[in-house]
């Protein structure tokens, strides 16, 4: 059965993210001023054959752990749903 | 108030994806050979200032359309909730 992961990885919390900020002052150049603060990160979407959801979460958090991100970096948090063709 | 405005920006599905290609091969070759596909996009977190959650959405939509995305090459879907600190 197919599943769709969906992972987001975003820069810790306490670290600087230049791009977020670049973009910050750019909205903030165009008279946004609503916004208050930007972070950018990754979003990943994994299609992955498991027996069930909970493998295939298992499968998608090792992936996200071993290979994806830098946890020095960053931290990631993880969406599992069966996959659908029209998304 | 304020809200946290989740925005998810990925290649458009019938547009080649190179980095999500490449990371692809690295996975089969690391022996997952569960996945069997991989888009890699964008996630960026703003925080918005506004009335409701319904201008929120709105400003963000704006932004996502006017600046943040290419939509010839990407698309984009937005969640609004509500801004917490613990995240």
């Amino acid at each position: 059965m197919k599943y769709t992961a969906r992972i987001n990885i975003m820069p810790l919390n306490n670290l600087l993210d230049p791009q977020g900020k670049a973009v910050k002052q750019t909205l903030q150049s165009l008279k946004y001023s609503e916004i208050s603060d930007v972070r950018i990160g990754k979003h990943i979407k994994l299609i992955i054959d498991a027996s069930d959801e909970q493998s295939a979460k298992q499968i998608a958090e090792e992936i996200s752990r071993k290979v994806l991100t830098n946890p020095v970096m960053e931290y990631f948090k993880i969406n599992v749903c069966k996959f659908e063709v029209v998304e």
